[in-house]
């Protein structure tokens, strides 16, 4: 049985496994004042190309999420998020737990633009109801979708003139970055956002998302937050090392690559066999919509995610690729999906 | 420059990095439904000899604090604690933040009595003040002190009489158990508390704590609120690994023990040296009163925190030891106080 | 210039006036103590026809909510309401300050069912999403339409079904039980829901909402909660006063029975007119669908929301009576009206 | 049986009561957009004598410290209290229950100092702590103690200099400012405190207390807070009716200055007689320590609290008069004081 049911069912990298191993015995200050950290930070800040950004590295997504939007808004103030959006479907109320209201948007593809923003913004006119203030978008989308630069830069240009904080979701950001389909650098966001997340859980990590604050408003005290959140682990060298890891050479990127490769090994076998797709989502998550009879036989030998019931006969799966995505299996996964179809 | 600061300034145990490593490539679901995590679970509940009790893996301290306190807590309940007390004054209000008042009670060690709890109750008769449900003790001590069985004992009772819970925080109950001193077993604390937790970061883990919920009410839906403070990691494999390499033989022991008698050749060679101690500490923190003098010196080949000056000539400090720590460094640390005391 | 906009354009229904005025100086105790609060109390029991309710005076509708939907739920639980519920729309996301979602229903008539329930039900499977605990109703809801006994008899059965607790808003519970559709007595609710409250503040008091709790679980140490909210007013006998003095006869209702009667005029007249209604509303809320041309012309005499854009020519307007809507006003609307309709 | 309990004992000022009566049928807006409530608001920042301050009336005196404290600080932001404040005592852990730790300070007579204040600061050196920003005073004190204008001036100087908000409560303000003690004038206040309030419940109002924001960094979108945490009245006439008649004149002086005065013939009565107080307080409330047998016999004719035990035989009890507080029942305690301690 081979999973592709997502991207954390692996452990680490080996050079992240090894880089642990090498820096064991170092002795080192708690809580992320330890070198590796700072060495990680530094290096991070180049990667994005931005000296002035904070960098704090966490320990996962809605850690990261609930920890920053809640440091970022105001009581009254409210999130917006696409309906799909991590921190509306599953994240168990995160936000609301610290208080904040987030604002459901309906989008075709997991994205939101300007447009359906201002709807939100018009419906929230006096102090009855919340100020929306944070745009909390995913790059890769929750169902695989990406952002191109233009889209951002709408989102962006808006967001400065109606006062709203754009806050990007980036557990998935290394396959965003390294699709085929994206015109996004990793230097073109810190302009962009007011605050990001790298993700590396989802991409050669044991754990670790690195949070990139670019507006300087949100900066102040941040570590404060992160401590009453329970954020800062006191071996925070676990997350330096990690993060100087993946960041030291191009690693983290590499790692993205394979696994948006094996996904689309995936998407184009599913589309020669003429299986069309929930929705285009050219990074390492895709979602073919298949006949249950074949699901059924795949279910034999490999686990996955039925994502959603398309018809009586025909339901659309969820493949997840990672770093760690053997092309072997891959391929066997797409003999099996062909033998099945040959034997109908 | 040898640490004494804390007891977190080294990475894992080798067999921990080990185990890491051996179990890399298996892949496993996320978010605690591992193998490794549901071996880990098994075990500890034979090491605490209860087979009901439940077993939640966190990554740090404060995090499991405050997942556990408020979930035990209605709103407008109460805990209390000694005013050394981790949640009182290292965790930045992280237990009000989630919307309870901690009520502090002076001590003389560290340590919670029942007479002083029932004091903190009688000045607390109506709705117009928070109402005190649940006792939070550290075992060991934030200041190194350690709870007898009878001491323990007695809370229980207490608590119980009054319709209290009872909660220990086990960030280093590794050294209480492993202290000279104690007699107190593994295996009689899930009779004697509502919960709590055994700490790993300071044993010898990369990170993770272990919360057992020993109080049948406490137990529902608890993943809940775990998924919402951010406290499920996505790669829960990683403290199941750990936390299983610990309990599956007396590694988690073996580590404290070390741990604590390296603080025990601190301890007798300050007393040999005439020097008295802030508090009673038989575990792995101690705090001896020394003279200006010799802490500046002492700080130019050791660092350690500075407690508490005493008076105007000397001050206590906190030296830590740990599961790394070396008994080289220990003994040449020792070789350098006597050298010092020699030369005045 | 008349206004229809709300029903609580006015004071206090002068008995209850002369109600504070004639118990003035009689001293009395605190929160609640008072001989008048423990008087209403008891009579609102017997109105509910049940002795074993706990019976909470609070100053508004949406510090009611707050108050009692954050008592009733723990931290991950959630509350489930039609998108048109108040809680929803217009309490500046007071319910997600105090840490819950509220999972929102899009429906016909501002009315939940249980089919609709069950959807969001099966929506929340596990963990890593809030659990749907509390359906908040309205009756009548936010755009006048009420339930039938038939229709909370499904949802209550549907309710306890599922576990879920059942709450309903009676901010405007007067204008629903007197309404001509209604077939509902105030008795029946206990035995319907697990709480309600008794709008005041909207039916003739200065201000105050009457929560019933019926459900026994959700009873204990509710005046922590109120007074932790702000909830208890130190001269809480300014509610019991006004409470008692609108349910020690049928002053309750006759007062709703004549804000209805007012709004039926004028759906009446609407009607007769040809007219449509944006929704169906047989309480004192209508919603009548009119030219804009004419909407300017009335806007010249009579203030009233402007509801919803229908079409380039038309649009539903809000009209509300109250108890204090002057019968001679209604008819001057009406007049106005059918004059402006002659002349066009 | 007379009270001495409170000075929330009574209802309102009769011409509180004429004034909601001679407006009940005037239409207006709802939730303070009414004529009333503006020109109260008009008017009292005359009587403070600033037209830049932001004037807002909320119902009671928790919900006051609740909704702007909250307001105030962000998340991990911490208040300075005297460990008499109310805030700390007496509102079931309001202000914690929105997140904020209250640091206590042991005071003498229940004011803060400066050097009292920095204490608190040099604890908190980091981020594993909340960061003191907001201290609470009360004028009057919940001991009756009141602060010279030196005193808040110094503690203003301090506030600024180490960057921190100045919140007076004013539940008992008039009682302070009409103390014989007293040297501050209401037009002082403003240049002194970040915010404060003006208590309407305990001098002739049937509920309010009208907050005054000086900062101008608090001010933005508060009406947002007030309505989340269910502080609007829909009728919010009601309370500006009753602040407009209380600052029409000198009326809310006048009551003031009757409830001291009536303290000021028991406190000297029982100056006369030989009886020490717990603590100096020249405002509404008193604390003589008795015989426990004069209290015994007193408590036949008299309510009141007891307040502490002071030896085996004498107790202090705390007095409390108010506007409503009658000159004849004073003297008659004082009377029937000295007949009790004549027959001993």
């Amino acid at each position: 049985m081979y999973s592709f049911k997502n991207d954390y069912s692996e452990g680490a990298h080996p050079r992240i496994l090894q880089a642990l191993i090498d820096s064991n015995f170092v002795q080192e200050d708690g809580y992320g004042g330890d070198q590796f950290t700072q060495k990680a930070i530094e290096l991070m800040k180049e990667k994005v190309g931005r000296d002035d950004v904070d960098i704090h590295l966490l320990s996962g997504g809605t850690q990261t999420n609930l920890t920053a939007i809640s440091a970022f808004l105001r009581p009254y103030e409210a999130a917006i998020a696409a309906s799909t959006g991590h921190i509306l479907t599953h994240e168990t109320g995160a936000i609301e737990a610290t208080g904040h209201k987030i604002l459901s948007v309906e989008t075709e593809n997991g994205k939101l633009t300007p447009s359906q923003i201002k709807i939100v913004l018009e419906l929230h006119a006096d102090e009855h109801m919340v100020k929306p203030k944070l745009v909390y978008i995913s790059n890769a989308t929750e169902i695989g979708s990406i952002y191109t630069k233009r889209e951002l830069t709408d989102l962006r240009e808006f967001c400065q003139e109606y006062n709203l904080l754009l806050y990007m979701d980036g557990a998935r950001l290394g396959s965003a970055l390294c699709s085929d389909d994206n015109d996004l650098k990793l230097t073109d966001i810190p302009a962009l956002v007011d605050a990001f997340y790298i993700g590396g859980t989802k991409n050669g990590a044991l754990l670790g998302e690195a949070l990139v604050i670019c507006h300087d408003s949100l900066k102040e005290d941040f570590r404060f937050h992160l401590k009453q959140k329970g954020a800062l682990l006191a071996k925070g060298r676990l997350l330096g090392i990690q993060f100087y890891e993946l960041f030291r050479d191009d690693l983290f990127f590499e790692l993205a690559q394979h696994a948006n490769k094996m996904a689309t090994i995936l998407r184009e076998e599913c589309s020669i066999a003429q299986f069309s797709f929930l929705t285009h989502s050219p990074s390492n998550q895709i979602f073919p919509i298949l006949p249950n009879s074949l699901i059924t036989e795949l279910q034999k030998n490999y686990s996955f995610y039925i994502w959603e019931k398309i018809d009586a006969k025909n339901s659309a799966i969820r493949l997840v690729t990672s770093w760690a995505t053997k092309e072997e299996e891959v391929r066997g996964f797409v003999e099996d999906m062909k033998r099945q179809l040959q034997m109908h």
